[in-house]
């Protein structure tokens, strides 16, 4: 049994109330909050095994990064200021299409490894390829101590676009062979490590699948009671698709072939209409916003105030290495607002306590884990993060919650507990080796550029 | 004398040929640079004093801030998610026209300090008013070593919006007297500790000065060959003002007072038009550009690839605590970058190579300091950065150019020179006391907050 006690800090719990308590505890039982409030009130309970002293900091839920590729990670920085066509293309496809199962993990393990140190305790995983190994980065996750989906890419071809031709070989895959995998991975992994593994199906986007395709994937889903993410409008060409090919617009579409439910994530809905929101919002399924990977790959303003008036419930998500090009939720909840702000010229929307709420609370609605984690609440799972306010660029503490979203960035994280236990203290990330995941990963992706034969160094002259 | 060699890192020059040096090194003397190049074609010369080993960092010129005010960094989260114009009366006036010199004092060197860690090593401060105590903060300048602009505020009253009758008391300054001072400032000041002091006038913006004080302050500017700086169309509302007062766009307006030139840096210009590009252009005035006070505050969005095809020369700046809120270049570099894409829908305009153009050599020619800083080259002063790639959202190291600007963030900076001098090293800042600067910060923003009767903390219940 561990008992641990965070005491001293500025707790914002993320409640009902949304309390924030300057001088809180919270007490822990193994994987679950026991207590949470002000540390005045609290006695101590004997067998406390681990003191955790937060004074000067503060304690808030775990970030849920609700859309991210793990094995982007070992290409970050390979494909910038290009368009998105080539994107894929030239760079991303043909490095991802090299990949063996140990890239995979090595992508992988970087990856948990980078959100760990900046705040992220669960995320969902999009896409993944066989080819990146499910079994091996579901070995990862369960040791790196994270809460994590894992959805097994499905796919059908040819899509829109003539995909089909122009996809690198090496990332094509069986339909059948995909929902079989599904299963597979379901049974091995699904519920796993106290829970904190979850198998979803990662649909592939708009015209990678036939309608039947999705239909089948809309039924494994129901079957297994699980969920399905999918990137969702992330362009303008995926309306223009579905106009074209169906006579519809992209939710439409997708609700006709029952991929519209509480079990489902889209995926950026950039190009979102009003008309599309409301299914989503009666349907109750959610959107995982990606703010940095739409600037960066231009690809448009998803409109989330409005979204969020029509009821659709709207989390936050990093995308992936080449799209944005880090997996730091703090940094995205900063960009998340101002966009907002620039696009409607209004100050007001999107404020500070908005946006946290869209990295806590409605990504575990997204993921279907608003029970157990998204606040700290008595009942709820142990997953929160310790940010450190001791530094220049969070000095003073006029507002903790400004401060978190305007000011802070990763690196303040100082001690993250996942499902009550201290996986990283004072910035050591006790549950993955940094330096052998770090040396692995440049190594492997250097031979990774050489067996896709590309070569990427800024456009400057390197000598 | 002093003598630095910086050996085995990626040298990013930002020299003529835009050199980057895989294994370079850079031999330091004095305040100068006496070598840049390969590391194993330098002869190590004797004499050598202090041996940095930058292997595994990017080397790069220090980031040089255009636009900052020194004095919001005490004030940093007052006032988040609000109106531009509520900002200022219900929060930045008051608390700034609350300031005693001691305040202005402890808001320069959390500012500094905050600078110096995330690699700014340059910064124009764009308006100090005489109640922050110009003497007091430059001598924290000096101590501090870094390289800055101190501008002294100078006003007239009553501006547009009525200006003079909603401006906290505290914050009004008798122009005549703010003319002298910047002459008294100048003598004390300008070029003092070895160059790196320099005073210009910082104008009011557009309302906030005569057409007869604006002449002033440019026949002010010849005469001591200084420059100024003053924020211009910032708000749309400025364009607005000069049109109906002067039927003029604001550019030509400022034009006509003598205050387009190449000793001229207008802050945000995002409201600008082609035509006025055209006058800044020929007539050699920078803007500085900032992007995340822009969008929180929602002022709009400055039109960057196209002012720059017209030959402006445009610059980087953080702005200030509540607009930002945070005074770290390296994040405003993607900030500038992606926002430029999104609005354009161009994934290729603003990348990587020349947003940190914007960051170093544009900066450097904006305070006509182009000869002496932003790039590393012989001859030039020694300031310069060194950023650790060693972490998990900086491998692998593709493109080291695009990890600083999309991967990057403040703590990555681990050394800093400026001026030939360690400043930090290995993030300890050896100048400035961390420790006793961020309490006293914290309790003088306290203080003030009493002191101006106002409350700030999160929209949600604090208990």
């Amino acid at each position: 049994m561990t008992s641990i006690l965070v005491s001293g800090g500025i707790i914002v719990t993320l409640d009902r109330n949304r309390r924030v308590i300057k001088d809180g505890a919270v007490l822990i039982q193994d994987d679950r909050i026991e207590y949470v409030g002000e540390a005045g009130t609290l006695r101590r309970p004997p067998g406390v095994e681990f003191d955790i002293d937060a004074s000067g900091m503060i304690v808030l839920p775990g970030l849920i990064d609700t859309h991210i590729h793990l094995a982007q990670a070992l290409i970050r920085g390979c494909a910038d200021d290009t368009s998105l066509i080539d994107w894929l293309r030239k760079y991303v496809w043909p490095l991802q299409g090299n990949f063996d199962t140990d890239d995979g993990k090595a992508s992988a393990e970087l990856c948990m490894l980078e959100m760990i140190k900046s705040g992220t305790t669960t995320f969902l995983e999009s896409l993944l390829h066989s080819r990146y190994g499910f079994d091996g980065i579901a070995q990862s996750l369960q040791s790196a101590g994270m809460r994590g989906i894992l959805s097994k890419t499905v796919m059908g071809l040819p899509g829109y676009g003539n995909e089909a031709s122009i996809m690198h070989p090496g990332m094509i895959e069986d339909p059948q062979t995909c929902l079989r995998e599904v299963d597979s991975y379901f049974k091995r992994w699904n519920d796993q490590a106290n829970g904190r593994i979850k198998v979803w199906y990662g649909a592939r986007s708009l015209g990678g699948c036939t309608p039947e395709l999705y239909k089948q994937i809309a039924e494994g889903a129901n079957r297994l009671a699980t969920g399905v993410t999918m990137h969702l409008s992330e362009v303008r060409d995926d309306v223009q698709y579905t106009q074209k090919q169906f006579g519809k617009m992209p939710a439409e579409f997708m609700d006709e072939v029952g991929l519209v439910g509480p079990n489902i994530v889209f995926a950026h809905g950039v190009w979102l209409t009003e008309k599309e929101w409301q299914i989503l919002a009666n349907k109750r399924a959610s959107v995982a916003h990606c703010p940095s990977s739409n600037m960066k790959l231009a690809s448009g303003i998803a409109k989330l105030p409005e979204m969020m008036k029509n009821g659709v419930n709207v989390a936050l998500g990093c995308d992936g290495g080449p799209s944005n090009n880090c997996y730091d939720m703090i940094r995205e909840m900063k960009t998340a607002s101002l966009l907002q702000k620039v696009r409607l010229l209004d100050p007001l929307v999107m404020n500070a306590e908005t946006v946290l709420e869209t990295a806590t609370l409605n990504g575990a609605k997204a993921l279907g884990l608003e029970r157990d984690i998204g606040s700290i609440e008595v009942g709820k799972k142990a997953d929160l993060i310790l940010v450190s306010l001791r530094q220049p660029h969070l000095v003073p503490t006029l507002n903790p919650v400004s401060d978190l979203v305007y000011a802070a960035e990763g690196p303040d994280v100082r001690t993250v507990i996942i499902d009550g236990k201290i996986i990283m203290e004072d910035r050591v990330v006790k549950t993955l080796e940094e330096e052998r995941i770090i040396q692995e990963a440049d190594r492997r992706a250097t031979n990774l550029l050489k067996r896709a034969g590309l070569d990427v160094v800024t456009k400057w002259t390197a000598s």
